[in-house]
Parts: C-alpha cells; structure tokens; sequence
C-alpha cells in the first residue's frame, strides 16, 4: 500500500476518506506523508504529531467505530506548486441513525517524491446545534 | 493599515495576534488577504468564507471580549515559495482568571503582491480538562 502514488490532492483526499470508511489503517498511512512533521489534530483532541502518533490515533478511532458513509462538500480549495489545503465539511452517516452535524476538516497535502501526500489533517465539530434544532431522536 | 507589508508569514502571525490582542478590527483586516477565498473558523462556529463575513466575526467577537494576553507556541511550520501553514497552540490569558486550555490554530498565509497575508484561521478547542485536573476556581 505505501506505493501507492496520487498524481493530484483530490487523489489523495478521495484515498484518505475511503481508507476513514473502510477502516483499513494501512490504507490510510499511504495516503500520509512519512516525515515527522506531519501533524492529526481529531475533534477535541489532542495535536498529534508524526507518522507513530497518527497510525495509533487511527488504530485506536477504527477499534471503535461503526459502519459510516461520508460525504465530503468542499468549502474552499487553495493551491501552489507544492502544497494545497482542501477545507471541507464532512457529513458523516451513521448506519440507522440520524445524520450527525458535520465535521470541519482542513486538509494539507504536499507535492512528495511519491506524489501527493497528506501532511496535515484538522478537524474540528460544527457547532452545538440551536435549541430549536428538531430533536434527533426517533 | 491596509498597505501593510509583512516579508514573512512569521511577520504576518505576529500582526495576527498583536490584533486580536489590541482588538483592533483594522489591524487584523490588515492581515488578512483581500480575496473572496478566505476562511476563518472560529472555535465550534461555522466556517466564514470572504472579508465582509471575517470582518464581521472579529467586530462581534472584540464587543464582548475582556482583556487577554496571547502566548504562542508553535507545533509544525511548512512552508514552499507561496504558502506558509502554522500549527500552533494560543494560549489564552484574562486578567484575574486561571489559564484557560489552550486553542489549536492552524494558520495559513499567502504570498501576495501585498506581502504574505493570512488565508484562513481554523481554531479549535483543546480537549476538555479530565476530571483528575485541579480545579480552576480560586
């Protein structure tokens, strides 16, 4: 998995939130960067840096998780030679249960020797949603 | 303050905080890009996307703020010819109050025809104290 080469950011991002769905921890490590500098901040969590620290991360969120679908709108997209940073929102799916409020992500890929690599990942909750929100329980 | 150059992206962080410090509206405009692009996400509020919306964000934010000092530290920097990203933690200070846990930051500038300016500001809350941390009434 970790030839697996992405010739552009949206390549990258497309294998980062299949890896997310599948679960599949080594998937998700060849859509990231090797070096150390490479930085995971999950929602309300703690800043984790480097390749160790984010595999665990990924190992430890994948134990627990349910089956879900997500779906990714972007918000905004900016772009040099070497780096790009994708911010988008992502509705995640929840098998029988009602849809969750997004999650914010700002993504930052770097243009690598391998191709495209992700070298951060923020996330961060939407907010807290208003009182007269319809109630999500059904 | 408009015609403000920054020559680095540390430059450009610096005026970043010294505004919000000063809750000076202008100076952190003055920060930030001019294009339609930029993004700000403020902890657990929606994204904000062009100067009319930003602006708008850190007039409301500075009415109701109290006194604060900003320390910074920074957790990852990269960087090529156009783009900067910072990840870093602000540590939040208010006059006579404990320190609050501190934000991450991501902070991305831009290399403009007008120096480097900032193209979006997603901050985001530290995880929420564990129950064993020292109360912070005093």
């Amino acid at each position: 998995m970790g030839e697996t080469r992405y010739d552009t950011p949206q390549e990258a991002e497309a294998a980062f939130y299949a890896a997310f769905m599948k679960h599949d921890v080594n998937a998700m490590m060849a859509v990231w960067a090797g070096d150390e500098k490479i930085t995971c901040i999950h929602p309300l969590s703690p800043v984790l840096t480097g390749p160790e620290a984010i595999r665990d991360s990924w190992v430890a969120l994948f134990r627990n998780a349910p089956d879900m679908q997500f779906i990714i709108s972007e918000r905004s997209r900016m772009q040099d030679g070497e780096l790009a940073i994708h911010i988008v929102e992502e509705h995640i799916r929840v098998k029988n249960q009602a849809p969750a409020a997004p999650v914010y992500a700002t993504n930052v890929y770097r243009l690598t020797e391998a191709g495209w690599r992700m070298v951060l990942h923020h996330a961060t909750p939407s907010p807290p949603p208003s009182k007269t929100d319809a109630p999500t329980l059904h």
